[in-house]
């Protein structure tokens, strides 16, 4: 396993992954988070509502970022100090997501960095989600212990 | 069922719900979104980072905001426009948090409403998310098909 490591980070470096949103996410999100919105659970609601189909949670967009952040960009041992965020277009259930993250800014005193954080539609120009996270990366007191290397 | 009605809120309305960031919670989250950041997922490196457990993902405390949003305020219908959020502390596994949404303006004519959002640990001071979103309440095409009342 790669730890974070703030000294070895440049502004431009970037790391994605692909997501897709399907029933069973969508499911598994409402049950964990107890959102039920029924733009997101019935196909009925979301068409009345002027949508081709079911709407998914925002969060299962957002949910990608978080699984970059901590495992590839800065990675493992980061912590989530913020983020903004807009979603410029709606998610539907089946869409395949590209999401992307690329250093900005790195604040190496404070131990910080700032990251462009989007999720597209894949194949396509369609931005779902657009913004800004900073992380924290903590000090490793004892750089040996590397118990899931 | 009680329908987003952007015509009904009031800046000031609030509403609140509890949650208990558990070790289910935890596993649920890595699994969805497939961030197992050791920070979360291992004692040993979380304590090496210089944190007394575990640290939940920060997506845990969103997603209180999330059930929120899409099933008491606004409610059923609201759709999430964007997010600007801090965790100013690290959720700790095994926290009880307090979530809440509160009312700080009502746009009728874009029918958008931002609330102010916030998570604390419950019977303490401690916050744990704080910021603002913009929900955004579509037109209701046939208000007679409310399919889950």
């Amino acid at each position: 396993m790669q730890w974070a490591d703030i000294s070895r980070l440049k502004i431009g470096d970037t790391a994605s992954c692909e997501l897709l949103v399907d029933e069973r996410s969508l499911v598994a999100f409402a049950e964990l988070s107890g959102d039920d919105n029924p733009l997101h659970m019935d196909e009925n609601v979301a068409r009345n509502l002027g949508f081709p189909c079911r709407v998914a949670h925002g969060m299962l967009a957002l949910s990608a970022i978080s699984r970059l952040i901590g495992t590839q960009l800065p990675g493992p041992g980061s912590l989530w100090i913020s983020q903004e965020l807009k979603f410029p277009a709606p998610v539907l259930v089946g869409d395949a997501l590209l999401a992307r993250v690329s250093v900005e800014r790195v604040s190496l005193a404070a131990g910080l960095v700032k990251l462009q954080t989007e999720v597209r539609k894949r194949g396509s120009d369609t931005i779902v989600l657009s913004g800004t996270a900073t992380v924290r990366i903590p000090h490793l007191q004892n750089p040996a212990t590397t118990p899931h290397e």
